[in-house]
């Protein structure tokens, strides 16, 4: 499968952050930008190999910064090829091959500032963590480049993490405290074929929540998180994962676990895994997720919190837990084709996974709340985590690359294969060849996705081929219609689990047009969630939207939408560099009637307004302001 | 003037508090309370004293405790003499007096465990202000008994710091982090009549935010308080006090500033004090008041933050700063006869300050946010202040002797008596006595306030006099009468600043009757108060009400009222030890229509409800369970 991204919408985001986006956090990561957080992750690694003096700078996990720099870059050279760029990664692999130590270990946080404490400190260490991201760029950049040169380097690091920990050596019982080496390993057993790296990560997770659990003995456990916030339950280590019944935790590490079980429930076919993502993928999505696809709601421990409890302005919702959610969905796609996944794979990625970048690629959110006074935000104590501007870099920088990497591989998401299948989940624009019974098959998709639900699928075949064409029916689409070659096809005699599986021998030339209406829907959410009741959400096909100042004014709940009110939504080529908003009917406060009184009784006196809504990824690309998502109606 | 309280409402409570709440506090300070967190008040004393081995336990204002229950008992011992408890007081004292160093220095905190920290650390050490508490204390008892041993102690104490950093000393540009000195030396000048006492307080006032500030350099200026929310606006010290513009910082030092302020402008006829004073008052209930009359609405610091930043369910509005916020309401009510002072005070006093102590006057609320989930309150890091459920005592256990203290000096904040007037502010049930011109005269209250607002004011004289008699027409009344001997007064003609002045020949038997009638009103904030845009707050008379989980079930922000719904008011002698509650129609959602959906299309699919409201007072009387204020409406 080879999937090039042409869409308009996807394509110049995608362009930007390789061919710009890459360069300058290439800049960040070797400290050149001015006014930015310094990062020191490059320095790190010329310290660890002899060959700089100096101390290690950052965080315990700064290598993994430049782990996924390189992932990303080498996502890019796939579809960008640049010479310049595949020179400097080659050039910071053979740093990193240089800072590797005799014996396999490579760490520059450990071999410089920490040199007795290896292997010691699994709740914060992050050592396997940063390993995992470092597996993850060695897989990459072969794939990318076909050159093996990071991948040898880090087959021998994870051989020597297998002989320290694996299930033969001497101590069994370890795992780290960050999952992230646990996916990993099995894209290393992916490209390498050695079982045993495939063994190692099975091994990490069978070993995850044993009681009791060697993490409390760890002389790193609680070191500076005392609180209950960083319990076992912070690492996913309160239970076995089978026996884990909800989403709890560090939000990230979470679903980074989640992400390596799916890839363990399919490779070694284990039903009683993919039973228990089932359970936590509901408890996710029907209690503990924003509607923008963010989850992590509490800023302390970057955690999940208690059921229903996600307060819009002091929201964490991480970016990188965002992206964490997708590459789970993605996964659950694989071990179970059920709309319900891709659905939220979408609604993650229009909304809280891309609000973490500026629509020019240069700034980044690390949190996304969903109402943001910028008075209160940077005042408040409890809202310290929130960030009412965008901002170049930032001193624990996992954000940055992470998004870089999402969106450099996107096309990896928008289709699965299997023998008799080619299931097409996202609806970017884009050229997709195929292999199908041993001959190629493309598709061409067309659309103005995610303005206009129409797509244009156009197949291309050497001959005619019996197969299955599935096209996720988006859940939010109330009137969706398919026609092959000009003929509408009966939905309801195709679709299986939200898609629409269309079985017949193709031909050369058919033409599939999916059509997924897209109107203004006002969400409300469950009642349970108490920041929410009484306001709506406004979403246009796949997109949330927000109400900002720069378009309203200040003051932003004190707008009530009319329950009776149209809302129009259409594209405006002059808003935020091209996007479909949303107007309507509504009133607020006549503020001219409060002077010196601070409550009266009520006079119910409110004028007349309109609003514009927009998309809620896009906030923040204008005058900074007020922001807020969730509307008051009733 | 001397009055006595023989309320329904009020009486009870002050007994209770007077012979149950003080004994018991005498016990948590004797560290007697089980389940209670220790005190070691008392104990600190005997180790001062030489008299005990052992280490200073507690805060280290601990001896404040002790100095605000000595206060509290000596109110108490003017209308309920108890030879016990009056000895358990001079025996206290006379150990405070073993305790006070042969310079005349007293705290026993540094004489202890810091005894070469003295006067070394004014930001957080809080010498001054455990003095200012022992002054107080000294004070009550010697009006309530007539004893001047405390009183002697405390004078010693007071010309030491007089030497140590008065006007005349060599240090005199020193004043303490918390303020509550200042208003003390007042009160210790009252009754000493020594000047040199109310020239320390208008000093220590004086100096108070000259910059640069000595608190900068003062070595614990910032000791474990290194963020911003313990600037120099924490204590009120970043500007000199008449360029204050708004009411910054720990609340409770804030209004214990205001309340010294108040005290000198009127001793020392200072209109420029007066003038900030009212500025700053304007500013507090105008734009950081929540509708309790709570002050102070974040936890971290203790502090104000910013203009209509309110949040109910992060609220701190801690106990001590209401009381304040009446300490500095009754003071301005000397300065300047205008009900919005005392509308104020009645608001916090039917709210926002008993509401910090159980019905049965054994538990406490230190914190008194206006919704509370216990769910999420419970778990989430940024509510850790909350506590869902009354506590026995706290570990810094300021808030229960000052309310021990308050209601049993209730009777000082109902009247004012100038040479030409008595103004009556609170209407609570009292007989009381005045001297006018020289001769004794009597008011005979009677009342069911607050669960009616007739009042039956019976006046005796020994002969016909002429004189002043004015009345607080309380602004949430919307058809206040008044009538003299059976005649309705022209409101209109006597109505000056929210007082109906009467002026007149009176004689004996004179009845007044003031017809306040209470309804329900439906109070809506400004709405800059984002939390509460299209909420409303139900209050009869003087009282805020709350919803509360044991009479509505959960999930209360889901609760709509209905915008035209008759709501009605009636008196249950059942309910909370009698109280009158609100019943009305409402709608919320029908949740056997959520199941598995987080976010859906509006469905807008209500049931029918009806809803009891509760005084917010009287919150957590009960089962434990959640609570609100504002309760959504439009």
């Amino acid at each position: 499968m080879n999937v090039r991204i042409t869409d308009k919408f996807w394509l110049p985001r995608i362009e930007q952050t390789v061919r710009q986006g890459i360069a300058y956090q290439w800049k960040a990561l070797n400290d050149e930008i001015i006014g930015a957080e310094p990062s020191h992750a490059v320095e790190n690694f010329r310290i660890a190999a002899g060959e700089s003096d100096g101390k290690f700078h950052g965080m315990v996990f700064q290598d993994s910064d430049v782990a996924k720099w390189i992932e990303a870059a080498s996502f890019g050279l796939r579809e960008f090829p640049d010479a310049g760029l595949e020179s400097a990664i080659d050039s910071v692999i053979a740093l990193i091959g240089r800072a590797q130590q005799p014996d396999g270990y490579l760490n520059t946080y450990y071999t410089v500032a920490a040199p007795d404490g290896r292997w010691t400190d699994f709740a914060f260490g992050h050592e396997l963590y940063c390993a995992g991201h470092l597996i993850e760029a060695a897989v990459a950049y072969y794939e990318a480049t076909g050159k093996a040169s990071l991948l040898d380097i880090m087959s021998k690091y994870a051989d020597h993490i297998d002989r320290a920990m694996g299930p033969n050596s001497e101590r069994t019982n370890l795992y780290c405290g960050h999952e992230e080496i646990e996916l990993a390993l099995v894209k290393l057993y992916r490209v390498t074929n050695e079982e045993r790296f495939l063994a190692l990560s099975r091994h990490f997770v069978e070993e995850r929540g044993k009681q009791p659990s060697f993490l409390r003995e760890d002389p790193g456990f609680g070191n500076g998180h005392k609180d209950r916030w960083f319990d076992l339950d912070y690492h996913q280590a309160h239970a076995p994962v089978r026996e884990q019944e909800k989403a709890e935790g560090h939000a990230v590490r979470a679903v980074y676990l989640y992400s390596a079980m799916a890839d363990l429930a399919l490779l070694t076919d284990d039903a009683t895994l993919t039973k228990a993502l089932q359970k936590l993928w509901r408890h996710v999505t029907t209690k503990r997720m924003y509607i923008t696809g963010g989850i992590g709601s509490q800023g302390h421990a970057e955690r999940f919190t208690v059921d229903y409890d996600l307060p819009n302005d002091t929201a964490y919702t991480e970016t990188c837990a965002s992206i964490g959610l997708m590459m789970w969905a993605f996964r659950m796609l694989r071990l179970e084709q059920d709309s319900r996944y891709a659905d939220v794979m979408e609604r993650v990625l229009y909304n809280g996974a891309i609000s973490g970048i500026s629509l020019d690629g240069t700034r980044y959110f690390y949190v996304n709340p969903l109402e943001v006074h910028p008075d209160v935000a940077k005042y408040r104590y409890d809202m310290q985590h929130v960030k009412t501007e965008r901002v170049p870099w930032f001193g624990c920088a996992c954000c940055p690359p992470n998004i870089a990497r999402l969106l450099a591989s996107l096309q990896d998401y928008v289709f699965n294969q299997t023998e008799s299948e080619i299931a097409m989940h996202l609806y970017a624009a884009n050229e997709a060849k195929f292999l199908v019974k041993g001959r190629t098959a493309t598709l061409r998709t067309e659309t103005d996705y995610p303005w206009n639900g129409l797509i244009h699928v156009r197949i291309g075949l050497e001959q005619a081929t019996e197969h299955t064409l599935s096209f996720r029916i988006p859940s939010w689409c109330r009137e969706p219609r398919i026609s092959v070659n000009g003929e509408d096809v009966r939905l309801d005699q195709v679709a299986e689990r939200g898609y629409a599986r269309l079985s017949r021998m193709w031909a050369d030339g058919d033409v599939v047009i999916l059509h997924w209406p897209m109107t203004v829907e006002r969400m409300e959410a469950d009642p349970r969630v108490h920041e929410n009741a009484g306001r709506v959400a406004l979403q246009f096909g796949p997109m949330i939207y927000c109400l900002e100042e720069a378009d309203n004014g200040g003051h932003l709940t004190d707008i009530r939408l009319n329950p009776d009110a149209n809302l129009t939504a259409e594209f405006r080529a002059d808003v935020l560099g091209g996007a479909v908003v949303i107007s309507g009917d509504a009133e607020r406060a006549d503020l001219t009637e409060w002077q010196d009184e601070l409550y009266v009784p009520v006079r119910r006196k409110t004028v007349r307004t309109r609003v514009q809504a927009v998309p809620y990824a896009f906030w923040n690309n204008r005058a900074p302001g007020e922001m807020l998502v969730w509307i008051r109606e009733s």
